[in-house]
């Protein structure tokens, strides 16, 4: 069988260029990061690239009604299910070069890979990128590719606002991503998603390569509590309903929830507390945070949420202070398709490349195209202990190599030689 | 000797109207708030009215370099120290119509009094307004009353500036209350400030009026904790630098040694916390929180401040979070004139009225004339436990008038009836 290399000096540019849209100058780590949220004008102009490369690489181009984009390689056989690749190129407010770019440019340079090489494939390969995989601008991750595989309406979608008021359908059209392909995307013969590990087990066992067996449970609910604004130097510590305490005391308890083992391997976040009045001398009337648990286990999920909530109500006699929960996000542990992980494993066999498997930490388009098509990830080692959604997020030129190059071959089997 | 009876409906329609001046409709309480700023274009209006109101009542008004307003109404000796009356006008960003205005308005109100009753003192009598007692633009609290006592220079006050940038001396200009008149006062004989109680104490005794011992320590000091932002999914909970977690950890800390007992009658509160990248998916990499601690006991506010120091040190060894303390404001605990004390007791007991002694848990103008005067103050009490600092702040015309009439024969009792 014909073995594909990937041209990795030309991925690297791209992967370089890109990053230069909503390109910052970060004052925290003193390094260049990247804001790009999804259907922003830097995410715009970042798509308009993106498509511009597709094109140039010969693709067949089309954008759906949520604003996926995909583009088709044509296979000898157009009757049969194409072997999709993709990712997202949005980013937190926060982010690096790789998350989601990767896979996506990837993707792209696959296609130019098997051009230049002469390979036809049976099957047609195509490589797509999801809106507003991260979900930081509308409050929902993975938006976009939920919408392809029918977890979610684009009616409801397309309803979501962001900060300011503006929704999803306004600022795709605004954008010009309003396509007219169906967003209820056809079921692929397989997907594959190359994407940085955005952790440490790769770096730690020495390779390059991660099979990813499966997605954690994610779930993502708001938290307001309301007690009550009082004078901080006259309120006895008796008398008080301090919304600030009560929101402290969840953020310590999701943590004591980590530590303690009753819920397994749980990660618990609590990225966002806001207070108000938010004055010195004012007990705090009201706090609003979010809580972001993970969990391998989507019984032990539904343990802690559970737990959670009741810890929440405790609130109530022990403070005075009432909570109210908002779901922002939940999706179920996914376990990604056994057939599609051992061809990468062969693959990165043929290729002499080390790996390992790993469960996923961080939530995939990989996990929504799972419930419409066999899907599997590969995973990239990142250097500084795999972090990520950060300026420092890294995964070097050969690490990067490595991954397509295992995209690209196991793609080619999926997709069978011509 | 002359009893002098305020007249209680004037003073009500005063603080009424003054209420109006940066009035504004409270959505968490659905009541009618009060946002007047130190400096801002609200407070200028209020001065100016008050002003109207002090010349009307035959003061003569002056106005010192840091914005201090004095009205002074002659003694028959004028080589002789004055008998001082005053308070604030300026409020917290969502403050009622009494905090800092009863003071002020009953102080021209006992001016009419005298003038209506034909009453003339030895002693001149003069009732002023202190800029900036809140603190809450220009983050330093008691600073008009702070400057005229000599404990800050007009320079520090003067470079002071808000979250926009703008300067206390600026903003003066501004207004046009940059007066000429000196900044430190002539001591007073005696300093006599009626200020609504913001606690339960009066109201759980059964009494409209409190004598006030003096002032409990305050510290306020601005935390930065410094973490570093990662990916909520993917980063294991051990290899996490919370940010969050550890500002957290901070509050319930504070809540702690306020139960325990090891610090004496302490009060703590975190008003303010904000964290940062605040995103619902990405650990906080920088937490900034303000801790507002009082105690009536120096010692005991120094012991706690060195607990929570070598507490916040110990989230750089847990959490891998660095703690950076600014310190906004400190005074120490304030013990009130016995002398003065016992004239507004024995005004109490000749008008009638119940009274009990307490310690204030807020920060008074009186605790800085008490620097250079004889000082003491009346306590009011407020409705609904007492609360303020919020639009719920009440004190019934009954209350105020009974803590006026005190104000006003404790007064003549110390300027002598000529």
């Amino acid at each position: 069988m014909t073995v594909i290399r990937v041209n990795r000096d030309r991925l690297w540019r791209n992967l370089m260029q890109l990053k230069e849209i909503g390109g910052y100058d970060d004052a925290a780590t003193g390094l260049r990061g990247v804001r790009r949220l999804a259907l922003t004008d830097e995410d715009a102009e970042a798509r308009r690239l993106v498509v511009s490369w597709m094109t140039e690489a010969g693709l067949t181009v089309r954008v759906d009604r949520i604003g996926n984009v995909y583009g088709e390689r044509p296979g000898e056989d157009p009757t049969l299910a194409c072997v999709l690749m993709g990712s997202h190129i949005d980013t937190v407010a926060t982010g690096g070069a790789f998350d989601g770019a990767l896979g996506v440019l990837g993707g792209i340079e696959v296609a130019r890979s098997m051009n230049e090489a002469g390979i036809r494939t049976r099957r047609p390969v195509e490589v797509g990128f999801f809106t507003e995989e991260e979900g930081v601008r509308f409050g929902t991750d993975m938006l976009g590719s939920a919408v392809a595989a029918g977890r979610l309406t684009l009616g409801h979608a397309h309803g979501l606002t962001d900060a300011g008021g503006a929704t999803v359908r306004d600022e795709l059209a605004r954008i010009g991503f309003d396509g007219p392909a169906p967003e209820a995307r056809p079921a692929p013969h397989a997907y594959i998603e190359c994407h940085i590990e955005q952790g440490p087990i790769l770096a730690s066992a020495g390779v390059d390569i991660g099979i990813v067996t499966g997605v954690q449970a994610i779930s993502w609910q708001r938290l307001t509590l309301a007690g009550e604004a009082a004078h901080a130097g006259t309120t006895p510590i008796t008398a008080r309903h301090d919304a600030g305490l009560a929101a402290a005391e969840v953020v310590v308890e999701v943590r004591r929830m980590c530590d303690c083992g009753d819920f397994g391997q749980l990660r618990g976040t609590v990225g966002s507390l806001a207070l108000a009045p938010g004055q010195t001398n004012v007990i705090p009337a009201a706090a609003v945070l979010t809580v972001d648990l993970r969990n391998p286990d989507d019984g032990l999920m539904t343990a802690a949420e559970k737990h959670l909530a009741e810890f929440a109500a405790g609130l109530a006699e022990r403070h005075g202070v009432a909570a109210t929960w908002q779901r922002m996000a939940k999706t179920a542990a996914v376990t990604f398709d056994e057939g599609v992980q051992a061809v990468i494993a062969e693959t990165a066999d043929a290729l002499g490349l080390g790996y390992v498997r790993a469960m996923s930490g961080a939530g995939h388009d990989a996990q929504e195209i799972a419930a419409i098509g066999p899907a599997a990830m590969i995973f990239v080692a990142g250097e500084n202990g795999g972090i990520s959604h950060t300026p420092r997020e890294y995964s070097n030129p050969t690490a990067c190599g490595n991954g397509t190059d295992v995209l690209a071959n196991a793609v080619l089997r999926l997709a069978g030689q011509a």
